[in-house]
Protein backbone atom coordinates (compact mmCIF):
# COMPACT_ATOMS: atom_id res chain seq x y z
CA UNK A 1 0.00 0.00 0.00
CA UNK A 2 1.29 3.32 -0.90
CA UNK A 3 0.75 6.40 1.03
CA UNK A 4 0.15 9.44 -1.04
CA UNK A 5 -1.66 9.52 -4.72
CA UNK A 6 -2.16 12.72 -6.81
CA UNK A 7 -4.55 12.50 -9.40
CA UNK A 8 -4.29 15.54 -11.49
CA UNK A 9 -8.01 16.00 -13.22
CA UNK A 10 -10.76 13.59 -11.30
CA UNK A 11 -12.80 13.33 -14.50
CA UNK A 12 -13.89 9.64 -16.11
CA UNK A 13 -10.31 8.23 -16.05
CA UNK A 14 -8.51 9.64 -13.04
CA UNK A 15 -11.79 9.21 -10.97
CA UNK A 16 -12.23 5.66 -11.77
CA UNK A 17 -8.79 4.89 -10.77
CA UNK A 18 -9.10 6.34 -7.77
CA UNK A 19 -12.36 4.80 -6.88
CA UNK A 20 -10.77 1.10 -8.01
CA UNK A 21 -7.73 1.84 -6.52
CA UNK A 22 -9.20 2.72 -3.09
CA UNK A 23 -11.39 -0.27 -3.32
CA UNK A 24 -8.09 -2.10 -3.88
CA UNK A 25 -6.59 -0.59 -0.78
CA UNK A 26 -3.31 0.13 -3.16
CA UNK A 27 -2.97 4.14 -1.59
CA UNK A 28 -3.65 5.28 1.87
CA UNK A 29 -4.34 8.68 0.72
CA UNK A 30 -5.77 10.15 -2.55
CA UNK A 31 -5.43 13.91 -3.71
CA UNK A 32 -7.32 15.47 -6.47
CA UNK A 33 -6.20 18.56 -8.35
CA UNK A 34 -7.74 19.81 -11.41
CA UNK A 35 -8.93 23.22 -13.00
CA UNK A 36 -12.77 23.05 -12.34
CA UNK A 37 -13.30 23.51 -8.62
CA UNK A 38 -16.67 22.44 -9.94
CA UNK A 39 -15.94 18.94 -10.69
CA UNK A 40 -13.15 19.04 -8.04
CA UNK A 41 -15.80 19.40 -4.94
CA UNK A 42 -18.20 16.76 -7.21
CA UNK A 43 -15.01 14.22 -6.43
CA UNK A 44 -14.75 15.17 -2.87
CA UNK A 45 -18.78 15.18 -2.25
CA UNK A 46 -18.58 11.34 -3.66
CA UNK A 47 -15.58 10.30 -1.79
CA UNK A 48 -13.80 9.49 -5.14
CA UNK A 49 -10.95 11.85 -3.68
CA UNK A 50 -9.84 12.03 -0.01
CA UNK A 51 -8.54 16.01 -0.33
CA UNK A 52 -8.65 18.02 -3.22
CA UNK A 53 -6.60 21.09 -4.07
CA UNK A 54 -6.08 23.71 -6.72
CA UNK A 55 -2.46 24.48 -6.12
CA UNK A 56 -0.12 21.98 -7.63
CA UNK A 57 2.77 22.47 -5.00
CA UNK A 58 0.98 21.48 -2.13
CA UNK A 59 -0.50 18.56 -3.43
CA UNK A 60 2.89 16.59 -4.76
CA UNK A 61 5.14 17.17 -1.52
CA UNK A 62 5.33 13.86 -0.52
CA UNK A 63 3.43 12.00 -3.23
CA UNK A 64 4.82 8.44 -3.75
CA UNK A 65 2.58 8.43 -7.22
CA UNK A 66 1.61 11.45 -9.40
CA UNK A 67 -1.02 10.20 -12.19
CA UNK A 68 -1.54 12.76 -15.00
CA UNK A 69 -5.22 12.10 -16.28
CA UNK A 70 -5.80 15.84 -17.76
CA UNK A 71 -6.50 16.20 -21.68
CA UNK A 72 -3.34 15.88 -23.55
CA UNK A 73 -3.17 19.36 -24.93
CA UNK A 74 -2.72 20.66 -21.09
CA UNK A 75 0.40 17.77 -20.07
CA UNK A 76 2.75 19.42 -21.34
CA UNK A 77 2.60 22.80 -19.31
CA UNK A 78 2.33 20.47 -16.26
CA UNK A 79 5.91 18.62 -16.35
CA UNK A 80 7.31 22.01 -16.80
CA UNK A 81 5.26 23.44 -13.65
CA UNK A 82 6.19 19.75 -11.72
CA UNK A 83 10.05 19.61 -12.71
CA UNK A 84 11.07 22.41 -9.62
CA UNK A 85 8.24 20.36 -7.46
CA UNK A 86 8.71 17.15 -7.79
CA UNK A 87 10.73 15.33 -4.64
CA UNK A 88 13.38 12.42 -6.05
CA UNK A 89 11.78 9.76 -4.89
CA UNK A 90 7.69 10.36 -6.83
CA UNK A 91 6.87 8.30 -9.63
CA UNK A 92 4.84 10.02 -12.62
CA UNK A 93 2.76 8.31 -15.13
CA UNK A 94 0.08 9.41 -17.16
CA UNK A 95 -3.09 8.13 -19.35
CA UNK A 96 -2.88 9.89 -22.49
CA UNK A 97 -3.97 8.56 -25.69
CA UNK A 98 -0.66 9.53 -27.73
CA UNK A 99 2.94 9.10 -26.50
CA UNK A 100 5.32 9.92 -28.70
CA UNK A 101 4.90 13.44 -27.87
CA UNK A 102 4.31 13.04 -24.33
CA UNK A 103 7.35 11.32 -23.93
CA UNK A 104 9.27 14.17 -26.18
CA UNK A 105 7.88 16.74 -23.72
CA UNK A 106 8.57 14.74 -20.80
CA UNK A 107 12.35 14.40 -22.05
CA UNK A 108 12.54 18.14 -22.42
CA UNK A 109 10.81 19.10 -19.32
CA UNK A 110 10.96 17.27 -17.02
CA UNK A 111 15.40 16.81 -16.54
CA UNK A 112 16.46 14.28 -13.61
CA UNK A 113 12.81 13.23 -12.95
CA UNK A 114 12.21 11.49 -16.45
CA UNK A 115 13.37 8.36 -14.91
CA UNK A 116 10.86 8.11 -13.26
CA UNK A 117 7.70 9.08 -15.61
CA UNK A 118 6.42 5.71 -16.93
CA UNK A 119 4.38 6.84 -20.20
CA UNK A 120 0.82 4.65 -20.04
CA UNK A 121 -2.33 4.69 -21.98
CA UNK A 122 -5.49 2.63 -20.76
CA UNK A 123 -7.72 1.46 -23.20
CA UNK A 124 -11.21 2.40 -21.32
CA UNK A 125 -13.38 5.49 -21.18
CA UNK A 126 -16.47 5.98 -22.68
CA UNK A 127 -19.03 8.92 -24.15
CA UNK A 128 -19.43 9.97 -20.44
CA UNK A 129 -17.21 13.03 -18.85
CA UNK A 130 -16.43 14.60 -15.17
CA UNK A 131 -16.03 12.62 -11.95
CA UNK A 132 -19.35 12.09 -11.84
CA UNK A 133 -19.36 9.11 -14.94
CA UNK A 134 -16.18 7.46 -12.78
CA UNK A 135 -16.74 4.14 -11.56
CA UNK A 136 -14.35 1.43 -9.32
CA UNK A 137 -14.89 -1.38 -12.50
CA UNK A 138 -13.52 0.97 -15.65
CA UNK A 139 -10.53 -1.11 -16.21
CA UNK A 140 -11.35 -4.14 -15.08
CA UNK A 141 -10.77 -6.88 -17.51
CA UNK A 142 -9.07 -4.09 -19.74
CA UNK A 143 -5.77 -3.32 -21.51
CA UNK A 144 -3.51 -0.28 -20.33
CA UNK A 145 -0.38 -0.20 -22.22
CA UNK A 146 2.66 1.08 -20.65
CA UNK A 147 5.59 2.85 -22.94
CA UNK A 148 8.54 2.86 -20.90
CA UNK A 149 11.97 4.36 -22.15
CA UNK A 150 15.49 2.90 -21.95
CA UNK A 151 15.61 5.45 -19.27
CA UNK A 152 13.35 4.50 -17.14
CA UNK A 153 14.23 3.08 -13.83
CA UNK A 154 12.42 -0.40 -13.77
CA UNK A 155 10.66 0.33 -10.37
CA UNK A 156 9.04 3.47 -11.34
CA UNK A 157 7.67 0.71 -14.18
CA UNK A 158 7.14 -1.75 -11.43
CA UNK A 159 4.87 0.59 -9.10
CA UNK A 160 2.76 1.78 -11.72
CA UNK A 161 2.19 -1.90 -13.20
CA UNK A 162 1.24 -2.40 -9.73
CA UNK A 163 -1.37 0.24 -9.65
CA UNK A 164 -3.02 -1.06 -13.02
CA UNK A 165 -3.42 -4.32 -12.07
CA UNK A 166 -4.61 -3.22 -8.77
CA UNK A 167 -7.30 -1.66 -10.47
CA UNK A 168 -7.97 -4.85 -12.30
CA UNK A 169 -6.32 -4.15 -15.58
CA UNK A 170 -3.88 -6.23 -17.97
CA UNK A 171 -0.54 -4.77 -18.31
CA UNK A 172 1.51 -4.54 -21.59
CA UNK A 173 4.65 -2.91 -22.28
CA UNK A 174 5.89 -1.92 -26.01
CA UNK A 175 7.66 1.33 -27.65
CA UNK A 176 5.48 4.26 -27.71
CA UNK A 177 6.42 4.36 -31.54
CA UNK A 178 4.54 0.82 -32.05
CA UNK A 179 1.64 1.81 -29.59
CA UNK A 180 1.27 5.07 -31.85
CA UNK A 181 1.42 3.45 -34.84
CA UNK A 182 -1.53 0.59 -33.75
CA UNK A 183 -3.47 3.47 -31.92
CA UNK A 184 -3.96 5.43 -35.26
CA UNK A 185 -5.23 2.20 -37.06
CA UNK A 186 -7.10 0.69 -33.78
CA UNK A 187 -8.59 3.98 -32.40
CA UNK A 188 -8.20 7.12 -33.76
CA UNK A 189 -9.03 5.89 -37.63
CA UNK A 190 -12.10 4.99 -36.39
CA UNK A 191 -13.24 8.02 -34.51
CA UNK A 192 -12.65 9.33 -37.85
CA UNK A 193 -14.56 7.37 -40.14
CA UNK A 194 -17.56 7.79 -37.37
CA UNK A 195 -17.33 11.15 -37.96
CA UNK A 196 -17.19 11.28 -41.12
CA UNK A 197 -19.71 9.01 -41.38
CA UNK A 198 -22.44 10.97 -39.27
CA UNK A 199 -21.71 14.57 -41.03
CA UNK A 200 -22.36 12.14 -44.36
CA UNK A 201 -26.15 11.56 -42.73
CA UNK A 202 -26.40 14.93 -40.98
CA UNK A 203 -25.75 16.44 -44.41
CA UNK A 204 -27.43 13.92 -46.39
CA UNK A 205 -30.83 14.05 -44.62
CA UNK A 206 -30.87 15.53 -41.56
CA UNK A 207 -30.48 12.76 -38.74
CA UNK A 208 -34.31 13.31 -37.69
CA UNK A 209 -35.34 12.14 -41.15
CA UNK A 210 -33.91 9.09 -40.65
CA UNK A 211 -35.06 8.38 -37.36
CA UNK A 212 -37.18 5.47 -38.96
CA UNK A 213 -33.96 3.88 -40.63
CA UNK A 214 -31.51 3.24 -38.71
CA UNK A 215 -30.73 0.46 -36.13
CA UNK A 216 -28.15 -1.30 -33.87
CA UNK A 217 -25.42 -1.50 -36.70
CA UNK A 218 -25.87 2.26 -36.98
CA UNK A 219 -25.75 3.19 -33.79
CA UNK A 220 -22.83 0.67 -32.83
CA UNK A 221 -20.95 2.10 -35.49
CA UNK A 222 -21.21 5.48 -34.47
CA UNK A 223 -21.26 5.53 -30.73
CA UNK A 224 -17.65 6.72 -30.82
CA UNK A 225 -18.54 10.03 -32.47
CA UNK A 226 -20.05 11.11 -29.11
CA UNK A 227 -16.72 11.26 -27.59
CA UNK A 228 -15.61 14.24 -26.29
CA UNK A 229 -14.35 16.89 -28.82
CA UNK A 230 -11.57 18.72 -26.92
CA UNK A 231 -9.98 15.65 -26.10
CA UNK A 232 -10.26 14.20 -28.97
CA UNK A 233 -9.45 17.57 -31.25
CA UNK A 234 -5.99 17.08 -28.93
CA UNK A 235 -5.38 13.36 -29.79
CA UNK A 236 -5.87 13.98 -33.29
CA UNK A 237 -3.32 16.60 -33.83
CA UNK A 238 -1.28 14.57 -31.88
CA UNK A 239 -0.94 12.36 -33.88
CA UNK A 240 -1.01 13.85 -37.28
CA UNK A 241 1.36 11.57 -39.19
CA UNK A 242 0.95 8.01 -38.02
CA UNK A 243 -3.20 9.08 -38.65
CA UNK A 244 -2.52 10.60 -41.86
CA UNK A 245 -0.12 7.51 -43.06
CA UNK A 246 -3.44 4.51 -41.52
CA UNK A 247 -6.33 6.94 -43.69
CA UNK A 248 -3.73 6.57 -46.23
CA UNK A 249 -3.86 2.87 -46.58
CA UNK A 250 -7.68 2.83 -45.76
CA UNK A 251 -8.25 5.54 -48.62
CA UNK A 252 -6.58 2.47 -50.81
CA UNK A 253 -8.46 -0.39 -49.54
CA UNK A 254 -11.79 1.42 -49.66
CA UNK A 255 -11.34 2.27 -53.15
CA UNK A 256 -10.23 -1.43 -54.27
CA UNK A 257 -13.62 -2.40 -52.31
CA UNK A 258 -15.49 0.02 -54.36
CA UNK A 259 -13.46 -0.86 -57.78
CA UNK A 260 -15.05 -4.42 -57.29
CA UNK A 261 -18.54 -3.04 -56.99
CA UNK A 262 -18.02 -0.43 -59.70
CA UNK A 263 -17.46 -3.92 -61.87
CA UNK A 264 -19.85 -5.67 -60.22
CA UNK A 265 -17.34 -8.61 -59.01
CA UNK A 266 -19.19 -10.74 -56.45
CA UNK A 267 -16.40 -13.24 -55.49
CA UNK A 268 -14.23 -10.94 -54.85
CA UNK A 269 -16.29 -8.74 -52.70
CA UNK A 270 -17.49 -12.12 -50.86
CA UNK A 271 -14.50 -12.54 -50.36
CA UNK A 272 -12.88 -8.98 -49.06
CA UNK A 273 -16.10 -9.14 -46.96
CA UNK A 274 -15.45 -13.09 -45.73
CA UNK A 275 -11.80 -12.20 -44.66
CA UNK A 276 -13.15 -9.20 -42.26
CA UNK A 277 -15.54 -11.15 -40.88
CA UNK A 278 -12.93 -13.85 -40.19
CA UNK A 279 -10.76 -11.24 -38.84
CA UNK A 280 -13.39 -9.85 -36.46
CA UNK A 281 -14.69 -13.16 -35.56
CA UNK A 282 -11.13 -14.04 -34.50
CA UNK A 283 -10.47 -11.18 -32.18
CA UNK A 284 -11.14 -11.28 -28.56
CA UNK A 285 -11.94 -8.07 -26.55
CA UNK A 286 -12.89 -7.26 -23.64
CA UNK A 287 -17.06 -6.97 -23.40
CA UNK A 288 -17.89 -4.45 -20.95
CA UNK A 289 -20.19 -1.80 -22.11
CA UNK A 290 -17.47 0.64 -22.19
CA UNK A 291 -13.76 1.45 -23.18
CA UNK B 1 -56.43 -13.41 -35.74
CA UNK B 2 -55.02 -15.16 -38.97
CA UNK B 3 -55.48 -18.54 -40.22
CA UNK B 4 -52.66 -19.10 -42.06
CA UNK B 5 -48.95 -18.09 -42.21
CA UNK B 6 -46.21 -19.71 -44.29
CA UNK B 7 -42.75 -18.31 -43.43
CA UNK B 8 -40.16 -19.21 -46.42
CA UNK B 9 -37.11 -18.85 -44.88
CA UNK B 10 -36.94 -19.93 -40.73
CA UNK B 11 -33.82 -18.06 -39.90
CA UNK B 12 -33.04 -15.28 -37.04
CA UNK B 13 -35.37 -12.89 -39.11
CA UNK B 14 -38.29 -15.61 -40.17
CA UNK B 15 -38.18 -17.31 -36.59
CA UNK B 16 -37.97 -14.47 -34.50
CA UNK B 17 -41.23 -13.05 -36.56
CA UNK B 18 -42.44 -16.58 -35.71
CA UNK B 19 -42.45 -16.80 -32.11
CA UNK B 20 -42.97 -13.22 -32.20
CA UNK B 21 -46.62 -13.54 -33.98
CA UNK B 22 -47.05 -16.84 -31.60
CA UNK B 23 -47.01 -15.10 -28.56
CA UNK B 24 -49.28 -12.17 -29.86
CA UNK B 25 -51.83 -14.56 -31.23
CA UNK B 26 -51.67 -12.56 -34.38
CA UNK B 27 -52.04 -16.49 -36.45
CA UNK B 28 -53.10 -19.71 -35.96
CA UNK B 29 -50.72 -22.09 -37.80
CA UNK B 30 -47.19 -21.34 -39.16
CA UNK B 31 -45.70 -23.21 -41.64
CA UNK B 32 -42.10 -23.46 -41.85
CA UNK B 33 -40.39 -23.38 -45.51
CA UNK B 34 -37.29 -23.96 -46.60
CA UNK B 35 -34.27 -25.43 -48.16
CA UNK B 36 -32.17 -26.83 -45.17
CA UNK B 37 -33.80 -29.45 -43.68
CA UNK B 38 -31.79 -29.54 -40.96
CA UNK B 39 -32.36 -25.53 -39.84
CA UNK B 40 -36.43 -26.63 -40.37
CA UNK B 41 -36.15 -29.55 -38.25
CA UNK B 42 -34.74 -27.24 -35.23
CA UNK B 43 -37.35 -24.60 -36.39
CA UNK B 44 -40.12 -27.20 -35.07
CA UNK B 45 -38.09 -29.02 -32.54
CA UNK B 46 -37.93 -25.48 -30.76
CA UNK B 47 -41.49 -24.88 -31.66
CA UNK B 48 -40.73 -22.05 -34.01
CA UNK B 49 -43.26 -23.35 -36.14
CA UNK B 50 -46.17 -25.66 -36.20
CA UNK B 51 -45.49 -27.51 -39.08
CA UNK B 52 -42.45 -27.28 -41.82
CA UNK B 53 -42.68 -28.62 -46.10
CA UNK B 54 -40.29 -28.36 -48.10
CA UNK B 55 -42.88 -28.16 -51.10
CA UNK B 56 -43.87 -24.66 -51.86
CA UNK B 57 -46.88 -25.68 -53.49
CA UNK B 58 -48.39 -27.40 -50.02
CA UNK B 59 -47.30 -25.00 -47.81
CA UNK B 60 -48.94 -22.24 -49.69
CA UNK B 61 -52.33 -23.68 -50.02
CA UNK B 62 -54.74 -21.71 -48.76
CA UNK B 63 -52.44 -18.84 -47.05
CA UNK B 64 -53.61 -16.01 -46.01
CA UNK B 65 -50.08 -14.37 -45.49
CA UNK B 66 -46.77 -15.38 -46.55
CA UNK B 67 -43.33 -14.00 -45.41
CA UNK B 68 -40.54 -14.34 -47.53
CA UNK B 69 -37.26 -14.07 -45.34
CA UNK B 70 -35.19 -15.93 -47.72
CA UNK B 71 -31.71 -14.36 -48.35
CA UNK B 72 -32.10 -11.60 -51.57
CA UNK B 73 -31.06 -13.53 -54.60
CA UNK B 74 -33.52 -16.56 -53.73
CA UNK B 75 -36.15 -13.86 -53.37
CA UNK B 76 -36.69 -14.02 -57.48
CA UNK B 77 -36.58 -17.20 -58.23
CA UNK B 78 -39.37 -17.70 -55.24
CA UNK B 79 -41.80 -15.01 -56.86
CA UNK B 80 -41.72 -17.37 -60.22
CA UNK B 81 -42.65 -20.08 -58.41
CA UNK B 82 -45.04 -18.66 -56.11
CA UNK B 83 -47.13 -17.10 -58.95
CA UNK B 84 -49.00 -20.25 -60.26
CA UNK B 85 -50.01 -21.55 -56.97
CA UNK B 86 -50.83 -17.89 -55.46
CA UNK B 87 -54.63 -17.96 -54.36
CA UNK B 88 -56.10 -14.92 -55.30
CA UNK B 89 -56.40 -13.58 -51.94
CA UNK B 90 -53.17 -14.66 -50.19
CA UNK B 91 -50.86 -11.60 -49.15
CA UNK B 92 -47.13 -11.24 -49.67
CA UNK B 93 -44.27 -9.97 -48.11
CA UNK B 94 -40.76 -10.18 -47.90
CA UNK B 95 -38.09 -8.87 -45.45
CA UNK B 96 -35.32 -7.69 -47.79
CA UNK B 97 -32.71 -5.12 -46.77
CA UNK B 98 -33.01 -3.50 -51.10
CA UNK B 99 -36.22 -2.53 -52.10
CA UNK B 100 -35.71 -1.54 -55.75
CA UNK B 101 -34.37 -4.69 -57.38
CA UNK B 102 -37.54 -6.55 -55.29
CA UNK B 103 -40.28 -4.45 -56.75
CA UNK B 104 -39.43 -4.79 -60.34
CA UNK B 105 -38.77 -8.35 -59.89
CA UNK B 106 -42.01 -8.79 -58.27
CA UNK B 107 -43.77 -7.19 -61.30
CA UNK B 108 -42.20 -8.98 -63.85
CA UNK B 109 -42.88 -12.29 -61.87
CA UNK B 110 -45.93 -12.33 -59.87
CA UNK B 111 -48.85 -10.78 -62.19
CA UNK B 112 -52.20 -10.12 -60.98
CA UNK B 113 -50.90 -11.15 -57.39
CA UNK B 114 -48.34 -8.24 -57.38
CA UNK B 115 -50.72 -5.99 -56.20
CA UNK B 116 -50.82 -8.18 -53.26
CA UNK B 117 -47.11 -8.10 -52.50
CA UNK B 118 -46.31 -5.46 -49.82
CA UNK B 119 -42.26 -4.66 -49.60
CA UNK B 120 -41.04 -4.54 -45.95
CA UNK B 121 -37.70 -4.37 -44.40
CA UNK B 122 -37.69 -4.80 -40.98
CA UNK B 123 -34.56 -2.70 -39.36
CA UNK B 124 -33.40 -5.44 -36.93
CA UNK B 125 -30.79 -8.26 -37.01
CA UNK B 126 -27.61 -9.65 -35.75
CA UNK B 127 -24.34 -11.26 -36.40
CA UNK B 128 -26.17 -14.81 -35.37
CA UNK B 129 -28.12 -16.89 -38.01
CA UNK B 130 -30.29 -19.69 -38.14
CA UNK B 131 -33.25 -20.97 -36.70
CA UNK B 132 -31.86 -21.16 -33.39
CA UNK B 133 -30.45 -17.83 -32.73
CA UNK B 134 -34.42 -16.38 -33.23
CA UNK B 135 -36.41 -14.90 -30.20
CA UNK B 136 -39.50 -13.34 -29.64
CA UNK B 137 -38.51 -10.11 -28.96
CA UNK B 138 -36.11 -9.26 -31.91
CA UNK B 139 -38.32 -6.69 -33.46
CA UNK B 140 -39.94 -4.81 -29.98
CA UNK B 141 -39.80 -0.96 -30.54
CA UNK B 142 -37.80 -1.97 -33.88
CA UNK B 143 -38.36 0.21 -36.98
CA UNK B 144 -40.05 -1.56 -40.33
CA UNK B 145 -40.31 -0.16 -43.51
CA UNK B 146 -42.62 -1.05 -46.23
CA UNK B 147 -42.44 0.32 -49.37
CA UNK B 148 -45.71 0.15 -51.49
CA UNK B 149 -46.30 1.09 -54.86
CA UNK B 150 -49.67 2.73 -56.06
CA UNK B 151 -51.04 -0.29 -57.17
CA UNK B 152 -50.64 -2.27 -53.95
CA UNK B 153 -53.90 -3.16 -52.39
CA UNK B 154 -54.27 -1.01 -49.57
CA UNK B 155 -55.88 -3.73 -47.56
CA UNK B 156 -52.85 -5.62 -47.93
CA UNK B 157 -50.96 -3.14 -46.60
CA UNK B 158 -52.97 -2.93 -43.74
CA UNK B 159 -52.75 -6.84 -43.09
CA UNK B 160 -48.90 -6.46 -42.85
CA UNK B 161 -49.13 -3.13 -40.95
CA UNK B 162 -51.02 -5.20 -38.40
CA UNK B 163 -48.43 -8.06 -38.62
CA UNK B 164 -45.37 -5.84 -37.75
CA UNK B 165 -47.18 -4.05 -34.96
CA UNK B 166 -48.40 -7.24 -33.47
CA UNK B 167 -44.57 -8.48 -33.55
CA UNK B 168 -43.70 -5.19 -30.96
CA UNK B 169 -42.43 -3.08 -34.25
CA UNK B 170 -43.23 0.11 -35.52
CA UNK B 171 -44.14 0.86 -39.21
CA UNK B 172 -43.15 3.20 -41.39
CA UNK B 173 -43.99 3.96 -45.22
CA UNK B 174 -42.01 5.22 -47.84
CA UNK B 175 -40.84 4.89 -51.95
CA UNK B 176 -38.58 2.27 -52.14
CA UNK B 177 -36.37 4.81 -54.02
CA UNK B 178 -36.39 6.63 -50.87
CA UNK B 179 -35.39 3.21 -48.96
CA UNK B 180 -32.36 2.57 -50.91
CA UNK B 181 -30.90 5.54 -51.35
CA UNK B 182 -31.00 6.11 -47.28
CA UNK B 183 -30.35 2.43 -46.43
CA UNK B 184 -27.04 2.70 -48.89
CA UNK B 185 -25.61 5.64 -46.79
CA UNK B 186 -27.18 4.48 -42.82
CA UNK B 187 -26.16 0.66 -43.65
CA UNK B 188 -24.76 -0.68 -46.59
CA UNK B 189 -22.18 1.96 -46.14
CA UNK B 190 -21.31 1.26 -42.82
CA UNK B 191 -21.09 -2.45 -43.35
CA UNK B 192 -18.22 -1.51 -45.43
CA UNK B 193 -16.18 1.15 -43.45
CA UNK B 194 -16.34 -2.31 -40.89
CA UNK B 195 -15.20 -4.28 -43.79
CA UNK B 196 -12.58 -2.10 -44.65
CA UNK B 197 -11.35 -1.37 -41.47
CA UNK B 198 -10.86 -5.35 -40.51
CA UNK B 199 -9.27 -5.91 -43.56
CA UNK B 200 -6.51 -2.88 -42.75
CA UNK B 201 -6.39 -3.62 -39.71
CA UNK B 202 -5.70 -7.29 -40.42
CA UNK B 203 -3.58 -6.92 -43.33
CA UNK B 204 -1.16 -4.27 -41.24
CA UNK B 205 -0.60 -6.21 -37.77
CA UNK B 206 -2.68 -9.72 -37.74
CA UNK B 207 -6.00 -9.04 -35.49
CA UNK B 208 -3.86 -11.55 -32.77
CA UNK B 209 -1.09 -8.68 -32.22
CA UNK B 210 -3.59 -6.31 -31.78
CA UNK B 211 -5.62 -7.70 -29.25
CA UNK B 212 -3.99 -5.59 -26.52
CA UNK B 213 -4.65 -2.57 -28.22
CA UNK B 214 -8.10 -2.62 -28.90
CA UNK B 215 -11.06 -1.17 -26.93
CA UNK B 216 -15.17 -0.79 -26.79
CA UNK B 217 -14.37 1.63 -29.30
CA UNK B 218 -12.77 -0.35 -31.75
CA UNK B 219 -15.25 -3.36 -30.97
CA UNK B 220 -18.37 -1.80 -31.61
CA UNK B 221 -17.52 0.10 -34.98
CA UNK B 222 -16.49 -3.30 -36.13
CA UNK B 223 -19.24 -5.28 -34.66
CA UNK B 224 -21.13 -5.56 -38.10
CA UNK B 225 -18.10 -7.11 -39.85
CA UNK B 226 -19.13 -10.13 -38.29
CA UNK B 227 -22.81 -10.05 -40.85
CA UNK B 228 -23.43 -13.50 -42.70
CA UNK B 229 -21.21 -12.47 -45.64
CA UNK B 230 -23.41 -14.41 -48.06
CA UNK B 231 -26.65 -12.29 -46.99
CA UNK B 232 -24.21 -9.13 -47.03
CA UNK B 233 -22.82 -9.74 -50.69
CA UNK B 234 -26.41 -10.38 -51.73
CA UNK B 235 -27.24 -6.88 -49.75
CA UNK B 236 -24.56 -4.93 -51.58
CA UNK B 237 -24.66 -6.08 -54.91
CA UNK B 238 -28.24 -5.46 -55.09
CA UNK B 239 -28.28 -1.49 -54.09
CA UNK B 240 -25.04 -1.22 -56.39
CA UNK B 241 -25.64 2.27 -57.44
CA UNK B 242 -26.78 3.76 -54.48
CA UNK B 243 -24.36 2.57 -52.18
CA UNK B 244 -21.59 3.90 -55.06
CA UNK B 245 -22.88 7.08 -54.42
CA UNK B 246 -23.11 6.85 -50.75
CA UNK B 247 -19.31 6.04 -50.98
CA UNK B 248 -18.39 8.63 -53.09
CA UNK B 249 -20.06 11.37 -50.92
CA UNK B 250 -18.23 9.49 -48.05
CA UNK B 251 -15.02 9.77 -49.60
CA UNK B 252 -15.68 13.37 -50.26
CA UNK B 253 -15.95 13.74 -46.48
CA UNK B 254 -12.86 11.68 -45.73
CA UNK B 255 -10.59 13.94 -47.98
CA UNK B 256 -11.72 17.06 -46.36
CA UNK B 257 -11.02 15.59 -42.84
CA UNK B 258 -7.53 14.72 -44.50
CA UNK B 259 -6.70 17.78 -45.48
CA UNK B 260 -7.72 19.70 -42.45
CA UNK B 261 -5.05 17.06 -40.64
CA UNK B 262 -2.44 17.51 -43.09
CA UNK B 263 -2.53 21.46 -42.63
CA UNK B 264 -2.85 21.06 -38.57
CA UNK B 265 -6.33 23.20 -38.69
CA UNK B 266 -7.27 22.23 -35.41
CA UNK B 267 -10.18 24.66 -35.75
CA UNK B 268 -11.96 23.07 -38.63
CA UNK B 269 -11.32 19.44 -37.06
CA UNK B 270 -13.04 20.66 -33.39
CA UNK B 271 -15.63 21.91 -36.05
CA UNK B 272 -15.84 18.88 -38.01
CA UNK B 273 -16.02 16.44 -34.67
CA UNK B 274 -18.28 18.84 -32.91
CA UNK B 275 -20.94 18.91 -35.46
CA UNK B 276 -20.89 14.92 -35.56
CA UNK B 277 -21.18 14.75 -32.23
CA UNK B 278 -23.64 16.88 -32.50
CA UNK B 279 -25.69 14.68 -34.62
CA UNK B 280 -24.75 11.78 -33.20
CA UNK B 281 -25.88 13.05 -29.54
CA UNK B 282 -29.49 14.24 -31.29
CA UNK B 283 -30.03 10.47 -32.73
CA UNK B 284 -32.87 8.32 -30.61
CA UNK B 285 -31.70 4.81 -31.62
CA UNK B 286 -34.00 1.72 -30.01
CA UNK B 287 -30.66 0.31 -27.24
CA UNK B 288 -31.38 -3.36 -27.63
CA UNK B 289 -28.42 -5.12 -28.45
CA UNK B 290 -29.54 -5.94 -31.78
CA UNK B 291 -30.62 -4.43 -35.10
Amino acid sequence: MINRLVIVGVGLIGGSLALALKKAKFVRNIIGVGRSEVNLNIARDLRIVDEIAVNLSDAVAEADLIVLAAPLSATRPLFAELRPILSETTILTDVGSVKGGIVKDAEEQLGASFCRFVPGHPIAGSEAKGAKSAFAELFLNHNVLLTPSQKTDSSAISLVEDMWRAAGARVSLLSHTEHDQNLATTSHLPHILAYVLMNLVQDESGVDKLESMVGGGFRDTTRIASSDPEIWVDIILANREEILSACSQYQTKFTEFIDALEVMDGNRILDLIKRAKHARDTLVIPDANNA
